[in-house]
C-alpha cells in the first residue's frame, strides 16, 4: 500500500494521554471478552455470503464520506494531544486525516469489496485411482490480532482485509491515534450492521493500556495469529513474546547489487529510483552494493543521487569517488534509514553481494542489476528473502503492484505468509473428499 | 502413513533410563549449539542438488539394511529397558524392530528419494502490465524441531522428508526407543555423508533430559518451526510453552454422521471400515452420529459392529436398539479410543450432527453419509476439520491415500501447514520478480 513507514522510528514510546479510556486494570480480562466474542463471530463470518461481507465494506465506505466531520473532528482531539507531546511536524502531518484522505480510506474499502471472495475458492483439486476425489479448498483463519502503530488508515485496511476473507478481527492501534481509529472504527461498525453481519467481527481494543497488548500475546487459542505491523521495537516485542502464530513484519533494510555485468544507465535509474521515489515506504533501497568491476559506473550513480538530495554514506573507495561522502559505520549496514540516507560499498562480485545481504538484510526485498542471466539466476535463487528481483526496482515491493490487491504489509517470516499479505495469504484451507461409498483395503 | 497411534496414549512419562547420556546440564546450551549448525547446514541444504538429497536417502537406505545386526541389537537394548520397566506387550511391539520391518523403514527412505523435489518448484507465475514477470518459488522453510514419541521409524521418516524439502532437523525422539533412533540415525549420518552433504543437516537430541524439550520449544530464530508428534499431552505442552511456530498435529477424534439419506449399506460398509480396518491410527472413527431419520439403519450397522468385536458406548437411544451396549457418559465424545470401542449418539439432522461436531471433533477428519447433495455440501462447507468427507471412509485421512507421498503427520491447525503434512507442507516460498529496468511510476 505504499505507506510511508518512517515514523514508526521514533513511535515506541506510548506515555499517557488526556482522554482515552484509562488503563484497564485486567487486560486479560479485556482480550479473553473480546477473543471469545471474536471466536463466535468469526463462525457466523466464515460462513457469510460474499455479497454480505462486500455489502458491510460498500456501507462502511459511505459512512466514512457521510461522517466525514465526525471523524475529522476525532482526528483534531489527536492532533491537539500530539501537539501537546510535541510531536514532530513529520509525524503530525502522518496522523492528520483530510477530506482527500478520508476519500482515499473510503475508497480502498471500496477496493477491497471489489477484489474476489478467497473463501471457498478450490485451490486444486485431483482424482485417485480409487475413484475418491479431492479438492483443496480456502477457508478463513479464525480470529486474527493486527497490531500497529500506523496512520489511522490502516483501522480500515486491516479490518477490510480481514473482513473480506472471513476471519474476525481484533484491531489494536497507537494511541497517538487513539480518537481517529475510533471514528474510523465506528464507520465499520455501521457497515457490519447495515450487512447484518455480527458487529464482534471487528473489534478494537478499547485502551491504550500497553498490558492489552501482551495479553492479546498470550491469547493462545482465542487469537489464531498476530500480525504486527509497526517499528522494529514493535515487531521484536510480538516476535519475542508471542504464544500465538506471527506473520512478521520486520522492516525493509532492502539491498540492490549492481553487478560488473550491469547496463550502467539501467542502474543508475533504478538505484535512483529505488532510493529516492518515496523514501519512507518499507520497499526503498538502503543499501547499494557495487561490484568492484562495475566501478566505472559508480561515479556516475553517485553523482546522480547527490543531485537528488541523498546523503551517501560510503566505505573508503566509495569516499574516494565523490566530494561530501560521509565514512560509513558498522551501523550504517543494519540501518533502515526510511530517509533520503544511503550506505553504499563496493563487494567483490555476485560472492560478495551474497555474503553481506546474509548478514545484513531483514529478508523484505533485494534486486541484482545485471545484463548477465546466469549471475542474475544465482542470485534469485541464493538470496533468501521474500522477494528477490532483477533489474527491476525495489519500489515494487507492494501488494498493489504485484497485482494482489490492498494487503496489511510485507511479510518476512517464512511460515504461512510471506511478501505481501493480502487476503488470500489471510486464508487457511481444507480438503475436502468426495466419494461414492468408498472403504480403504 | 497409517502408522499406529495408540502407544501414545500412554507414553507420557519419562522415568531415567540406565544408559542413555545423562541429564545434559544445560539443555538450553545443548539446543542452542545444535540450532547454529542447523541454521549453518541448513543455508548449505537449500541449495543443494536434488541427486545429492536422493543419494543420502538411498544410502542411508542402504546402511540401514547392510547393518541390520546393529540395529536390532540396539534396539534389544531398549526391549530390554522396556522390559524392565514393565511396558506393555502393546507398546512393546510397537518399539520392536524386525527384519521386515527395518526393510519397511529402508524402503519408506528410497519412497522419499522417488518424490519430486519440491524445492525451486514454480507453484504461480504471472506478468504485470509493466512487463515484470513474478514467480512464486518453493524453498525450504529452514530448521525443523521434530519431537516425537512414536516408532523408530519416525527418526527415518522425517529426517527423509525434511531433507528432501532442503531443510535441516533437530530430531527429539522418546526415550525408550533411544538407542533405536540412535542407530538409525547413524544411518543417516552415513547416507549425508556419503553424498558429500553437510552431517549437521539432521541431527539427532543425544539426551533423553526432557529439558531438551522446553529448550527447543524456546529456540525462536535457531528453529523455524516445531512438528510435535505424539499423544494428547506432548502435543498441549508444545502449544503451550512454545515460541516456535507450532505445526500442531492434534489426536484424531473423528467423526462420522449418517444422514437419514443415507444408504443404508453403505452406512454399515463405511461405518465398520472406518472404526475397525485399524482401530489404532489417527483417521479410525472415534463417534458415531446417527440422524435420528436413519434410526431404521441404525440396528443394522451396530450389529455390524458388535460383529465385528467393537464395544458399543451409546446414549439412551442407542443402549435401546441392542443388547451388551455401554451407556456414554460425558468423557466418551471427547475420547480417542483407539481400540474397537465407539461411542454412539442420535442427533436430529444435519445441525444436531454440526453442533456436535463444533463441540468435540479435534480438527482432524469428519465424514457425512448420505445420498442428498445438498446435505453433503452444506457438511463438507461447514465442517471446519483438516479433512471433510463425503461418503468415504476416515481411514482414507492419510498422506499416501491422498496422493501426497510420505508424510510426517496429520495437522490439525489452520497456520501453514494443514492436514497430511509432506514435502511441499514442509517448504516456504519466495517471490523472484524479473524485470528489464522497470522504475516505479
Amino acid at each position: 500500500m505504499d505507506n510511508d513507514m518512517s515514523r514508526t522510528h521514533t513511535n515506541q514510546r506510548e506515555p499517557a494521554q488526556t482522554d482515552p479510556k484509562p488503563a484497564n486494570a485486567d487486560a486479560g480480562t479485556l482480550i479473553t471478552d473480546m477473543g471469545k466474542r471474536a471466536r463466535t463471530a468469526a463462525r457466523v463470518l466464515a460462513l457469510a455470503e460474499t455479497d454480505e461481507k462486500n455489502a458491510a465494506l460498500r456501507h462502511a465506505a459511505q459512512t466514512v464520506r457521510a461522517d466525514r466531520d465526525g471523524i475529522i473532528a476525532a482526528n483534531a482531539r489527536d492532533l491537539e494531544a500530539a501537539g501537546a507531546r510535541g510531536l514532530s511536524e513529520a509525524m503530525t502531518d502522518r496522523l492528520r486525516l483530510t477530506p482527500d484522505r478520508l476519500d482515499a480510506i473510503a475508497s480502498a474499502l471500496e477496493d477491497v469489496a471489489r477484489l474476489s471472495d478467497p473463501v471457498g475458492e478450490t485451490i486444486a483439486d485431483w482424482q485417485r485411482p480409487n475413484g475418491l476425489s479431492i479438492a483443496r479448498v480456502r477457508t478463513p483463519l479464525g480470529v486474527i490480532g493486527v497490531i500497529y502503530e500506523s496512520r489511522p488508515n490502516v483501522t480500515a485496511d486491516a479490518a477490510a482485509l480481514c473482513l473480506k476473507a472471513g476471519n474476525a478481527v481484533i484491531l489494536r492501534g497507537g494511541s497517538e491515534a487513539f480518537h481517529s481509529n475510533q471514528a474510523i472504527f465506528r464507520a465499520i461498525q455501521a457497515g457490519l450492521a447495515q450487512a447484518g453481519l455480527p458487529g464482534d467481527a471487528v473489534q478494537l481494543v478499547p485502551t491504550t493500556d500497553r498490558a492489552a497488548v501482551g495479553a492479546m500475546l498470550a491469547a493462545s487459542g482465542l487469537i489464531d495469529v498476530i500480525v504486527p505491523r509497526g517499528g522494529r521495537s514493535l515487531v521484536a516485542r510480538v516476535e519475542a513474546e508471542s504464544r500465538v502464530p506471527v506473520f512478521a513484519h520486520l522492516e525493509g533494510l532492502c539491498h540492490m547489487y549492481v553487478d560488473g555485468m550491469a547496463d550502467a544507465g539501467m542502474a543508475r535509474d533504478l538505484v535512483l529510483n529505488a532510493k529516492m521515489r518515496r523514501t519512507g515506504i518499507c520497499g526503498a533501497l538502503e543499501t547499494l552494493l557495487i561490484d568492484r568491476r562495475a566501478r566505472h559506473m559508480a561515479g556516475g550513480i553517485l553523482a546522480a543521487l547527490q543531485e537528488a538530495g541523498c546523503e551517501i554514506r560510503g566505505d573508503e573507495g566509495v569516499q574516494a569517488l565523490a566530494d561530501g561522502i560521509v565514512p560509513a559505520g558498522e551501523d550504517d549496514w543494519s540501518s533502515e534509514y526510511l530517509a533520503p540516507v544511503l550506505s553504499v560499498r563496493f563487494v567483490e562480485g555476485l560472492d560478495g553481494a551474497l555474503a553481506h545481504i546474509a548478514r545484513y538484510s531483514s529478508g523484505h526485498t533485494e534486486s541484482i542489476v545485471t545484463e548477465d542471466p546466469a549471475t542474475a539466476e544465482a542470485f534469485l535463487t541464493r538470496v533468501d528473502s521474500a522477494i528477490v528481483m532483477h533489474n527491476a526496482s525495489t519500489q515494487f515491493a507492494d501488494g498493489g503492484e504485484f497485482g494482489m490487491g490492498a494487503e496489511i504489509g510485507i511479510a518476512t517470516g517464512r511460515i504461512h505468509a510471506r511478501g505481501p499479505v493480502g487476503v488470500e495469504q489471510l486464508t487457511s484451507f481444507k480438503y475436502q473428499v468426495r466419494g461414492r461409498g468408498q472403504t480403504r483395503p
